[in-house]
């Protein structure tokens, strides 16, 4: 079974470069054996860069489920997600990912993957977009709301 | 003008709160001392994983610019970015970031950003979440479908 997802996500993979939709990525996702999530790299074509093959199908997973957590899901997809999308999920917490080509085809292929892992492990300070930390006394108050916050769904 | 922005996200962040939207982040995209896009954390509200309040204001800058970078933008966050929304941002390549809580304090509210920032910087096969890699051959035919595009777009 997890031949036949894969194949789903290479196919959507390709399709979407026929179609000039963005970059050489699609992603599904698996629930009891049935795909509930389909995700093409859409950043061209709805000038989003967020809009990644493993996040399209990730939300299309979870309006599908009516909740923002993919419990028992497989997330297949053409290449080892990026940092952007590893951190979705990681919020998502499906049970399992499986991926194709590795960062470094990505990094072949020009794109920043590798790099933005790079990136993460440093210091806010030291990146290369200049990251600054400013009024985090105004900000614990936003804190402080959610921590004050009845009967909240902590998630 | 740094301090009248974060002030913004801040407010966004409160007010999320309140209205029950999701945690406790709001986030404003400037440029040219202008803010075009606004987020607050929709996980709760919209059940998606993805909708961080960084997420949330960086689609919506981008589909105010018509691109799918913030060239010249500052993006300013009530909290340090978790590794989606910092994988998003370099992905948007804006100028600068501003936060103000940082990511212990999101950990102090129990939301896991240090955790999985810990968790980017293993293995794969060492994740919590189980994540391997099979058919890199196959998932290679879509990076080179991308390679033998003509007139692509690099992004």
């Amino acid at each position: 079974m997890d031949e036949y997802f894969m194949k789903e996500a290479i196919r959507l993979a390709i399709e979407g470069v026929h179609a000039g939709y963005g970059g050489p990525f699609g992603a599904v996702v698996v629930k009891d054996g049935r795909i509930i999530g389909r995700g093409q790299n859409r950043v061209l074509a709805d000038n989003d860069p967020t809009a990644h093959a493993e996040m399209v199908a990730i939300r299309q997973a979870c309006a599908q489920l009516g909740h923002y957590q993919l419990d028992g899901c497989v997330v297949y997809t053409s290449c080892e997600p990026c940092p952007m999308c590893l951190g979705a999920i990681y919020w998502a917490r499906p049970e399992r990912v499986v991926f194709g080509c590795g960062r470094e085809d990505a990094a072949a292929a020009n794109f920043d993957d590798a790099f933005i892992y790079e990136e993460l492990g440093q210091q806010p300070g030291s990146r290369r977009i200049r990251t600054e930390q400013m009024m985090r006394e105004g900000a614990m108050q936003a804190m402080q709301a959610w921590q004050d916050k009845q009967n909240k769904i902590q998630y």
